[in-house]
């Protein structure tokens, strides 16, 4: 494992996605959004997946030069249409609707159909908070979870973030998939040969499993709450909120519907609508309350949160947020680690574009 | 057990009201939203908490004739101030705000402070479909459940609601508490002497328990997820995002300062907000596109879920709200079951107001 300066994986990154024919503008927000994963330690959908995304522009289920619209409007809403655009443009696109119509009548909402992945939910919902606004970001993904009860695979980890702005204090940033773990979890333990701990997946038959690779062999994610028991028909009703709103309010594929990420496997030969769908929300706080009496409370929330009584002392309550802020100042001053199959995988981008990878 | 007809608990309920000083509609108004429950079957939330609610306004807590009033909005957005009346009217006071501007510009989010319990979530998202709009509700509550890593009571059930609308099929209605278990699952627990599952809640050192009476002693319930390992932080996530939504945007109590059901424990002397707070929205569909497009997609998504492959074909995939739908149907036609103490409690809450409980 060796640690790159995030300003040579941009580089190399932006480079590539130009070599694609992104537009100058587009090639770098599409880099800007992918490494947002990387720094804030999401490491399964940073530069990692590079290599995907070229793929899918192989098999031209990406559009490099897309146009991107809105093909659809009222005052508070809108419907953009990505034309199989990179997620990670069409996102920032979207929000930045969703910020502009906020500014006039103090929310804005956009559903986005005919897009593709769009990084981490995170990043998009942070593009708010700067304006002291709320910012919401979901969207469908792949089929790999099962509805309880279901051994079919029928929602994606669906994530749903929510960032919200604070005064001294950093931001509230939530970000999580809709399940008990995110794949990348799994994908850890994979690597190691570990068990996964019950109630993350179920086996092809629909029992719980505790194989780590029980999802390639046939079984499914499990929504969080992990088992009826445990309340996993909360998860269920959390990723199918995630998968309507993002693709049955703007014409993308739903649920088993939804475009595969990985290149190999081609989309359904029956759409329901195009591409994969996302939902984006914006609220002005001071279409609530002054936004300094917001932020003072928010600052006053968080306190009272962290400060609450711990179990162990030695581990204190999380501002959800925290933990991705503090990696982010880490791997901006010390470089962003990255695993030998990823940078081959790199190099090997590079070499296909002619670009070098260092 | 016996059975009562929905048609003699209501003239009860609204009797109740009416003497307790309610004005005729919102008397109406309450006895619809409270006995929503029962119909709905979450029998926690219905007319067992009428004795609840004539116990605050004994206290001075509840006020009968309040003047509910918007106290900011801009085209998309208001405040409302309660005025310390009835969650029950004060809910669908602001539900139907946010409808009105639907209506107008899209969308429509309502904050509320300085209100009460509302009765279920389900309710108040549920008045948004018949207008083919997208119903959302959330409130805060009396603080009974610990944040991940905390053994301190900092956070209500906080539920969410979300209400679509489709076309020949029932609509979806999901309403689910933000722990891993409601509050009224563990006493019907508590009643058989049984232990509860594993994850749903911890004792006061902050350590799972299967004792049932562990939060009346002292503990807490869990957010859903159950353990860090199983996701509980999406569900502290969560159940925050409520407590944000609906009193931090509202000016009302947050956290561990949100006034407690129970009139015998008094709210805290140092308020940060004027008591509880809801959060509502309501989206138009057609806001998007063509509403009979979205909801003959819907039926298309409810029926590619309720027949997707189940683990054991007795048990086949429930769609949310159809269970509900159900029980509503067959309490119509049957009565709504009460148990003896609830009917002790009615009897006695009768005689106080001089009406008779049959």
């Amino acid at each position: 494992m060796a640690n790159y300066a995030y300003k040579s994986l941009f580089n190399f990154s932006k480079s590539v996605f130009l070599a694609m024919g992104c537009p100058e503008v587009e090639a770098d927000q599409a880099t800007k959004t992918l490494l947002s994963a990387d720094l804030r330690g999401i490491d399964s959908h940073g530069v990692a997946r590079l290599k995907g995304y070229v793929r899918l522009w192989e098999k031209g289920r990406i559009n490099a030069t897309p146009n991107i619209k809105v093909v659809h409007e009222t005052p508070s809403t809108a419907v953009v249409d990505g034309d199989a655009g990179l997620g990670l443009v069409v996102a920032p696109f979207a929000m930045k609707i969703a910020m502009e119509k906020a500014e006039k009548v103090g929310t804005g909402w956009v559903a986005v159909r005919n897009s593709n992945h769009y990084g981490i939910a995170g990043y998009h919902s942070l593009m708010a908070v700067e304006k002291d606004m709320i910012g919401i970001s979901m969207t469908n993904a792949s089929p790999l979870v099962s509805p309880t009860f279901s051994k079919e695979r029928m929602l994606g980890t669906n994530p749903i973030a929510v960032a919200i702005p604070a005064g001294t204090e950093p931001h509230f940033v939530g970000d999580f998939a809709t399940t008990t773990a995110a794949n990348g979890k799994l994908e850890i333990l994979q690597r190691k040969g570990d068990p996964a701990p019950q109630g993350w997946l179920q086996d092809k038959e629909g029992l719980e499993t505790t194989n780590s690779f029980g999802v390639n062999e046939g079984g499914a994610l499990r929504p969080l709450g992990g088992s009826r028991l445990h309340g996993s028909h909360k998860g269920y009703i959390l990723g199918s909120i995630v998968d309507i709103f993002s693709a049955v309010l703007s014409g993308a594929n739903y649920g088993p519907w939804a475009p595969p990420f990985v290149s190999f496997i081609d989309p359904v030969s029956d759409p329901v609508g195009e591409g994969l769908g996302h939902f984006f929300g914006a609220m002005r706080v001071d279409a609530f309350r002054p936004a300094e009496d917001f932020k003072s409370h928010m600052d006053n929330w968080i306190q009272r949160f962290r400060n609450s009584t711990p179990i162990d002392p030695s581990q204190p309550v999380v501002i959800p947020g925290d933990p991705e802020r503090k990696m982010e100042a880490i791997r901006m001053a010390e470089g962003i680690p990255l695993l030998q199959p990823v940078v081959d995988d790199l190099k090997a981008v590079g070499e296909k574009f002619g670009v070098e990878f260092k």
